[in-house]
């Protein structure tokens, strides 16, 4: 049998969150190759052969697992939520561009998942109701005046903003200046949410406002979504508000 | 037993990228309620009630989901993707919020869902591997004048672009006048794909650049994807190209 790669979206946590073709793919799979806490969800059969690396390896992953294929493995790169988000897709691709060329007739498909974006929204209400943008923080990829950049123009257009690797151990300042920005664009009674590992046992959720948003409350696993001067919350006796975010936009918007 | 509204992402299409959270609410709901194409999708069981409506009637289906259960029926509210992006959810809570207060004891949840957006990417390859947004190209909800500012404020600062709603009836040149204000900003040769109905048998995949972009080729079930000038294009030999944005952004962009 002549090997593949899929590159799988192991979604937010929840088995019941886990897509079929998600969990067919890993199940059809002899090799795994991940980031060790993702590969950790994942009940290995007799014979699969587990690659567990360390989060900040992307790039060597996404060569051992196309090399792997080459060989004929059958090799299954797992991501949290989907893989396109901030995730594992976009290094095989990286890899497999300055790879050798025989690399390009391997079998490579990715299988979609349901992002921690989703899930985080979806426990809120709907917050991502209208136009939205999903920004990752980790200044590794990408320098500040860059992200400061997107931030403001986000803000100002008038899109929802999911943030994900908001807290860095490397650099936990980032999200303290991160909000700084978008102060000076949006209310300070703008919604701003905390949705840490939802859908898992270390789920917790906070919905504060940007003008009280603390950092230290957000870790790796912590989605941050900061809404709109639209974005609404429906109070309910005993229990979280509803956040959401209208559809229309008034013109003078 | 009382009431509940569950408001369900049935996924891009295919079975496979159903999740069975989504699945089980669905067999366990007395009412269906949505457009009549996602309804079409789910097989009903003895005694489930199906009530179709016109795709524009999103408040009055949320009114009417938000009604039955109160009366003591489990409403399963249905829509393609993820329900939260440009769906039913954020019509649900603008019910909830605008009607009798009773309304918000009720049990309501939100089941997410594998996006259109996330299910195009995946068959591309990772070409939301960096920063990026959605955006409704809907003129009934907001204005020409907000869209536009959009549309350049995300295209300026480098964030790849999903449009939804890329093509309607009633305004068939809005995707025209996007594409115009994008060729502003955006090198002719960037990458656009149109991803059709992807995972269904209607799927279609069109790669092009945004100078040859051809807005013919877009109906209501296509989801329009606008690189960023650093989207790549991997070429095969007798398959179609990978499309991915890099990970990293140099200090210059």
């Amino acid at each position: 049998m002549s090997g593949w790669v899929r590159v799988v979206g192991l979604g937010p946590g929840a088995a019941g969150l886990l897509a079929p073709d998600a969990a067919q793919a890993v199940a059809a799979s002899s090799d795994l190759i991940g980031y060790a806490t993702y590969l950790d969800r994942v009940t290995l059969s007799e014979g699969q052969i587990r690659h567990a690396s360390d989060n900040r390896e992307e790039l060597a992953r996404a060569r051992n697992a196309l090399s792997l294929a080459a060989e004929g493995r059958r090799v299954a790169v797992v991501s949290g939520g989907d893989p396109g988000v901030f995730a594992m897709a976009s290094a095989v691709f990286e890899a497999l561009e300055a790879g050798p060329l025989a690399w390009r007739r391997l079998d490579i498909e990715v299988v979609p998942g349901i992002s921690a974006m989703f899930a985080a929204a979806a426990r809120l209400g709907a917050p991502l109701g209208a136009d939205f943008c999903a920004i990752s923080l980790s200044d590794n990829l990408k320098p500040w005046s860059v992200l400061e950049a997107r931030l403001r123009a986000v803000a100002t257009a008038g899109l929802v903003i999911a943030l994900y690797n908001a807290r860095s151990q490397a650099r936990p300042d980032l999200l303290g200046r991160a909000f700084a920005v978008l102060a000076e664009i949006l209310p300070g009674g703008t919604v701003v949410a905390f949705a840490r590992a939802v859908s898992t046992e270390a789920e917790r959720i906070d919905i504060t406002t940007l003008a009280e948003a603390d950092p230290s409350l957000v870790d790796m696993r912590t989605l941050v979504l900061i809404g709109t001067a639209a974005t609404r919350l429906i109070v309910r006796e005993g229990a979280a508000p509803f956040v959401y975010s209208p559809r229309f936009v008034e013109a003078s918007a």
